[in-house]
């Protein structure tokens, strides 16, 4: 394939944003949290920093570990984004307990200790942040913020890409158009985009496509170069196509040629391309961008304190399963938005419902190939974890998650740079971690 | 050359923003500013556009006229860039008048004439808007906005692309750091730079570059395939290079490498690689990007309320010479920072030396080649015209201005699009204009 050397790396990683393909096989085994740390590793670090040093966007190696770490936090310095503004005015200022109990509540969560899934062995919760290679914890209790914490190339005024919690913001707005009766979920594709043809997707209902049960080919072996991730990767990348490139340009010609696979309702099949063809619907419907959807929406109502930006194609259509870039407190912001069931300060943001129904969940006996959550369901692009607290999250590759614990009126953000793209591997480290810091909030005064 | 389809774009875009390149002879002419307005032209309108109306980086006519109009707005989308921050905080409001005194001084200024220099009747301003293709029209008097429009692709939450204005941001942070001992504006490049090696450039000192008065080689013969402008096109595209790329890698490899072409400190020789020669000296001695530094020292204290972005080089190198896109109140903000030589709300942002050095202006004797900046002059990357007013500029191709008036106790700053890439098609109709306005002000009680 044309596609093997520096291009891959642009593009290739335009996909594992959401996908959990890692880009090239990690160069020096796997590093803990402390001694991969960019700060230490020196990434681009003086002007100009040494070759050795340098994480440039022709680098195939970018989005690998231990480069990652520090390209999670600059991904527009690699590839062209869009804004996702929050407008002009003033941040609504998250609130805090006073600085002598946040430092308590820090201590004390920092000792919780909790068994990991795949251990006999008990951990605390400092130690499970660095298990996990965290870059921030911002946790929230009853509306007020009771840890937050930096770590790798994360700052209280950076952001860092949150990968596939992407979706969830994309099924966000999807719900928000579909109880305002903007977005009517029981049409198919076709009946709203009429030009995505013989495309698998046109049969399918704008719920299947929600929840992920749509029957559309899509192999993600990264061994086959013809496998349709690289496909994908090839139409996806805003880097120009060589001349002789006659595949899909950008995410929604892909769209229109994806063939089907199963039938459509019957089982959940997560497959990154259901968003970016709810992305698609959502624009259609609206006349506008996901980004600026989720300015509108999101952002500006709910009072961030930084833009995001997401990742664009060669025509400048947002990666809608993937590509958003976003500051810790305002993915908080945005949880606490969620476990408030759309109010905020005594206005409404969004209907109530848009929420309820996230949080109830999709069909259980559709969902599988999840072990770390099992019983589990997906719905409307989020996870939803049918557990004793009612939880639900938005999740990413490498640990990012939102996390949102009605029961303990908690919410919890985690953005992560993993060296393993897929949340098999954090999950046995971090959710018991969560469910101990609920048990631990729920008992204070 | 190997730089003729489709990488052109991208590459010559980056150039073309600070030199005045155009990148394609104009598609239809020239279309007058209400015709050529983007949402006239329909640019990118649709999910997806009609082919006919997609912008895409690939395309090497983005950023001509009339696409250059919509591209202006949305660099971001075809570019890697890195973030000026403005910070977490609430911005530093500006002020206005009552609306009803607001909109009373917008028809007295609309209705303003005055002569064009290259006419023989009089323009109205609000004529002159139209042109000059505006994109956005803010004026302050006395520490208030009293003219505030938006045209074309800019609103009150965009931001434009300002061009050559980066140099005099640039420039700026150079003044700063010499007013405040940590850059002494004599020493050579080589003193400061030693990899600089057998570049022109080594033997300049940080003084001339900052005045331009450097002597070194760098054609702008557009014609010319080998021609310099070409081959620092190559150097500074974030595109990956070719295979069989040789040439020098990124704005800093390409520094290395000048030529000399006449004797440093004799004549003012307005070429863009000096920005970029003293965005490496800022870089060097503070060990922080201009981007952070514009943060650090500038849109944080101002006040900002959006972020600014600059477009980067393959190696993560922001274009010091003209990258920066902004939004026009926080031009404002920085125009009037200048005004007020430093200080804001009783809080001083940098020594009051800094702006006094700029708008003293430099060696009027050294100056020309503009001849609507008769008797004008050049320093620390600001353009002084030395007239009654002892008014002094940032000035962008295409129209974008920070015009400070301290006479006038006015800043006027412009964002535009005009299709002529150089000020010299644009100052018949846009410096007397500001001249006229500055008066009307000055009567005002």
């Amino acid at each position: 394939m044309w596609f093997s050397t520096s291009k891959a790396g642009a593009a290739a990683a335009v996909v594992a944003l959401a996908t959990g393909a890692q880009m090239a096989l990690a160069e020096t085994g796997l590093l803990s949290a402390q001694d991969s740390d960019p700060t230490v590793m020196g990434w681009m670090q003086g002007f100009p920093p040494p070759d050795e040093r340098l994480i440039t966007q022709p680098d195939a190696n970018y989005f690998s570990f231990p480069k990652l770490r520090w390209s999670v936090c600059h991904l527009r310095e690699f590839l062209p984004t869009e804004e996702i503004s929050r407008g002009t005015g003033a941040p609504i200022a998250l609130s805090y307990p006073s600085p002598a109990r946040f430092a308590d509540l820090a201590r004390q969560i920092d000792a919780l200790t909790f068994r990991p899934t795949n251990a006999t062995e008990d951990m605390t919760w400092d130690q499970s942040l660095y298990a996990n290679y965290t870059d921030g914890m911002l946790i929230m209790h009853k509306g007020q913020v009771v840890y937050e914490r930096y770590f790798g190339c994360l700052r209280e005024d950076g952001k860092h890409a949150i990968m596939s919690m992407t979706k969830s913001i994309t099924g966000l707005l999807a719900e928000i158009l579909v109880a305002e009766g903007v977005l009517d979920d029981s049409l198919t594709v076709k009946d709203i985009i009429p030009e995505i043809g013989q495309s698998a997707f046109a049969t399918a209902t704008v719920r299947e496509v929600m929840d992920m049960t749509t029957g559309v080919q899509y192999s993600e072996d990264y061994s086959d170069p013809e496998a349709d991730i690289w496909v994908y990767s090839r139409a996806a990348s805003p880097l120009p196509k060589p001349a002789d490139y006659d595949g899909p340009d950008g995410y929604w010609e892909y769209l229109q040629q994806v063939g089907p696979e199963g039938a459509h309702g019957e089982a959940f099949h997560y497959k990154t391309i259901n968003s970016d063809m709810l992305g698609w619907v959502i624009s259609r419907v609206t006349g506008k961008a996901v980004t600026e959807l989720a300015s509108e929406r999101l952002w500006r109502p709910m009072g961030a304190e930084m833009d995001a930006y997401q990742t664009v194609d060669g025509k400048g259509v947002p990666f809608a399963g993937g590509g958003v870039t976003a500051g810790l407190r305002d993915l908080a912001r945005l949880g606490q938005l969620m476990l408030n069931e759309g109010a905020l300060n005594g206005k409404r943001v969004f209907p109530a419902a848009v929420a309820q129904t996230i949080a109830g969940g999709g069909d259980q006996s559709k969902f599988s190939g999840f072990p770390s959550i099992a019983n589990g369901s997906y719905t409307s692009q989020w996870w939803v974890f049918h557990n004793d607290h009612g939880a639900y999250a938005a999740r990413g590759v490498h640990g990012q998650t939102i996390y949102v614990d009605p029961t303990a009126d908690m919410v919890l953000v985690r953005l992560a740079s993993h060296p393993r793209a897929q949340n098999g591997f954090i999950d046995p480290t971090s959710l018991p971690a969560y469910q101990a810091v609920a048990e631990f909030l729920m008992a204070q005064n």
